[in-house]
């Protein structure tokens, strides 16, 4: 399967594309900085040039899109735009965008969180991206044609990310297995539209 | 109790106000047309100028919020922007900005829908939206101070506007007295961050 792995320079793109490669993918690492294929999912320019490069595809994965993280006082319509260009458009783009690309049957698996349901200071932009995402898969799900699919991932605080454990207090971390098959289960199984909780 | 209803001039807002000027609260009526206090809520200078005008209330309640509606194929970065900049940051910017201006223990109360959760053909963007807002209602909940509340009310299609009933087969319209307690359950109760089917 030809699996595009947008965020593949961060902690859970570049785990998940080890785990696809080793198992005989064709994992193509997207991301910001990366020698392979560069893209800036907040620009539509950027993302139309990476697909063309690529060339049809049978998945995407994209575990990338930052938001504002920072004290409510400092949350403004500015400083918002950071998580609905970044996490909300980035993500929602590469779908408006990549369904000119992706085969027939392929799928689509964007990343979300538990934010989404289960909020903590100072991350009130990334509640907002997750919920706005969530709901923009079970709509696109019934929208895709060609048996397109598409699923969120919504992990926890992740396992090889210690350094936001403290900002989330009492929140079982999700270990990079159960990341991994989160995304496996929207990549290889059936299911559309879901919010998959690994 | 003093009442800023934005979108006052819409089929929900009109009844809103109307019941609850009935039960002797100060409504304060704002919408786009409005001649009492006009407001654009894309534009976050038009709801200074807005509340600035108003000076300090006990409660907000908007049912205001366009998004883009028709086909997927239509679908792209320009025409989401439509409910980003409407029902999304529009709500949004009401309570970052609202929050200068309202009095100690008083309420937000946003609108968001059944399309959360239950997607319907043409209305993506407005899935996104809702779920940005309530995703955002949790989050602000719990950041909020002086014990200012905000919750989100999410009907279905609307009794009084069955122009939509064909959009939305199979739903179940809400009442206009479902939605009257709704957002009364949110005005004059205790909950916050409360997403509330009414």
């Amino acid at each position: 399967m030809k699996i595009v792995i947008v965020g593949a320079s961060g902690t859970m793109g570049q785990y998940l594309a080890n785990v696809l490669e080793r198992e005989n993918h064709e994992v193509v690492r997207a991301s910001r900085s990366s020698e392979e294929i560069q893209v800036d999912t907040t620009s539509t320019k950027s993302i139309e040039e990476m697909f063309a490069k690529i060339g049809p595809f049978d998945a995407l994965i994209t575990t990338a899109g930052e938001t504002f993280v920072g004290p409510w006082k400092n949350l403004n319509d500015q400083t918002f735009k950071k998580g609905i260009e970044g996490k909300m458009m980035g993500q929602i783009n590469l779908v408006l965008i990549g369904q000119q690309y992706i085969n027939p049957k392929g799928s689509f698996t964007l990343i979300t969180g538990a934010l989404t349901h289960e909020p903590q200071i100072n991350f009130a932009n990334a509640s907002a991206a997750n919920g706005a995402v969530e709901s923009f898969v079970k709509a696109a799900a019934i929208e895709l044609p060609n048996g397109i699919r598409i699923n969120a991932v919504s992990p926890a605080v992740i396992e090889n990310s210690p350094h936001y454990f403290p900002y989330f207090p009492g929140e079982i971390p999700t270990t990079m297995k159960q990341l991994e098959f989160g995304f496996k289960k929207s990549l290889f199984g059936a299911v559309t539209g879901h919010i998959i909780k690994p």
